[in-house]
């Protein structure tokens, strides 16, 4: 316990960056039950945002006055919620994003898509250490699957990636920001040697999307799917974004035919004819309620603005870093994540063989909320608009109180 | 207008049913902005009912308070509203029903688990005049699809589903009640023809799960999905149920592999490893705010009873079909439905060659929301639980007064 005996900051260093922090505020726009409380999952489930819930409450209120009338605003919520998440948080245009479905689905639908218009290539290039729901979806699918391996906490590079790639590929599909380790990938250099290799890109943004600046217009990236009860705070289960580049709508097709895909919807006709556009991959009748609130919560990102969001998790991330190098390593603590800042998201992962009992008892003692990821990691969320400076330092010191 | 000189009834008879109605109180368990108004679509989509409401505002404080800790209650969510589904609703077994997703994509995911297990029998039988969801869907699976077709207000029989089987047809997917005609399909009849053929049974429940006393197990039923924002009253869009005999659960299996479908979910393992049951068939984060509303929502349902439900729906419909034909067929109007209560679900279908006028001066004039299916046909949903016997006579005589 050396290390312990010699921290080098004191806990004024966070204070005095929550006095000077500008999103400070912004925790007041989320609804804890318990105002004191540490909440370092806001990567895995964001809190309620006030507006979100504004939302709901508007959404059933809606519900109860225009009972079946309401399908008039409702109908196209999946676009128009596409539509404002588009410019402000995923550098995409308007009419290229839709909100349904879950990510897994989502993931699926453009997984089979790109496959269908890519025979004969047959290859599916995925990471070995990506969320089990992108690797599960992507085996069941008619393709091979060849899986990189970079192991660790390196997120995939485009040399890592460009390795595997063949005329057989097909797609490449990776997570912008990894699940476990927080690591970046560098998604323009990637998607550029996926296209030299003639395949398309799917992007899973679910760790990105409302914590990390996205460009996925200037990347060229083809598909994406994200995750929208994470950073934006859409609640738990909240449906998920899909993305398609524009030049790829028309020439795929998804697999799953359902009537808000179909074009002229309330004719009813005989056969499927689907939109020429992004809608085709609208399936079954969109969660009004679910979607409402994802308005809200994202209507507080953008004001923030992604870009002071981002300035703020690097300052989070380099305090925690900090106190980490100060007190962890001598405690049994190993990182999990990319040391360096630009290299990493929002997230923290610190491995520890007694990782279990520490992430329990920081649960039970101190109201600091963390998740726990098999065999050994704590994951540590540190969402820029609703953490404090000195939510990071109390749950650290914890962490050092705890190991033993 | 001769027909509209000579009533049969007095408004008396409806007031005195209402009076008598052992359901009539349970008005008051639904949110109307508007008391008053006259609501025929619970059909398509439910009111909002208080206990359903209250348990979404209870889910958001859950949110609020437990945060991501709040999964420990959530995850089985799916199979615990299932549950409380499967007896009252559907006469199923306890580990039979699931609720998550749409009811286009659980149709998607079963469908093409039984086609994957029938091969080499490559051949979906479908109703031409089912609803376009299910068409569609079905369309889009490497199958032929044989469509049978009565045309008409006709349910499908056990007769004309017999005379399209043969040893290609690996699944019969029909709807029990139909969407446009509320015509009624002899369930027990038919899964047995389709049975004997050597055939899986799925039935799409949406338009009788909550207003028609369903009994999956004694029926042999295979497979079924459901919508549960109708008689359910669970929010525009709210995820749909899935049924999958017990019997079946481990032969079929689906092809979106989601990490809600893995047994060992948090060891977040290399390979998919489904559920050995009903679970196999959740493919991603289920969502929580809905599941919660329809918990409450369904019990209202199975407080009142299915049996009472189906009751008062033949008693609503007697006084409907006794109205149509005193004044209405004079005017221009035709029966879009079965004329006799044993055939007919909770809705029905009046056609005439000025509906589209005719449904909207309903709505205007009169605040009597019914709905409009291209080309001519005027549905009018007579959910038991909120229709009164006075609406169902206001109604009427609307559309009496708005025919010339």
């Amino acid at each position: 316990v050396t290390a312990a005996a010699a921290p080098v900051v004191d806990r004024s260093r966070a204070e005095n960056l929550d006095r000077a922090d500008p999103l400070a505020r912004f925790r007041e726009r989320f609804v804890f039950a318990d105002p004191d409380v540490i909440y370092l999952c806001g990567n895995s489930l964001g809190p309620p945002s006030r507006a979100g819930v504004a939302a709901i409450d508007g959404a059933i209120a809606a519900w109860s006055r225009r009972l079946v009338d309401g399908w008039e605003d409702w109908l196209d919520l999946p676009s128009r919620i596409g539509d404002r998440m588009a410019g402000p948080l995923l550098g995409a245009r308007r009419g290229e994003v839709i909100v349904s479905d879950s990510t897994s689905v989502n993931l699926y639908k453009l997984a089979a898509a790109a496959l269908g218009a890519a025979a004969p290539r047959s290859v599916i290039v995925a990471d070995a250490s990506d969320f089990p729901t992108d690797r599960y979806v992507l085996a069941a699918l008619p393709a091979a699957l060849r899986l990189i391996s970079d192991g660790g906490t390196a997120a995939p590079t485009a040399a890592s990636v460009a390795a595997v790639l063949d005329a057989d590929v097909a797609l490449v599909c990776l997570s912008h920001i990894g699940y476990l380790s927080g690591a970046v990938a560098d998604m323009a250099a990637i998607t550029a040697v996926v296209h030299d290799a003639g395949a398309l890109m799917l992007w899973d943004l679910s760790h990105s999307v409302g914590c990390y600046p996205i460009d996925l217009e200037s990347a060229g990236v083809d598909l994406a799917v994200g995750c929208t009860y994470k950073y934006l705070s859409a609640g738990p289960g909240a449906p998920a974004l899909l993305y398609v580049r524009s030049e790829q709508q028309r020439r795929l097709r998804q697999p799953i035919w359902g009537w808000f895909g179909q074009r002229d919807q309330f004719a009813m006709g005989p056969d499927y004819d689907p939109w020429p556009d992004v809608r085709q991959f609208l399936v079954g009748t969109p969660p009004v309620l679910a979607l409402a609130g994802i308005g809200g919560s994202i209507d507080v990102v953008a004001e923030a603005g992604i870009g002071a969001i981002r300035a703020k998790a690097l300052a989070l991330g380099e305090l925690a870093m900090d106190l980490y190098r100060a007190w962890l390593p001598g405690l049994g603590f190993r990182l999990g994540s990319p040391l360096e800042g630009p290299a990493r998201g929002s997230h923290v992962g610190l491995r520890h063989g007694d990782a279990q009992r520490i992430h329990r008892e920081l649960g039970a003692a101190g109201r600091i909320v963390t998740d726990f990821r098999f065999p050994d990691t704590i994951r540590m969320g540190l969402a820029p608009l609703t953490t404090r400076f000195v939510d990071v330092w109390d749950a650290l010191a914890a962490l050092r109180q705890l190991s033993y």
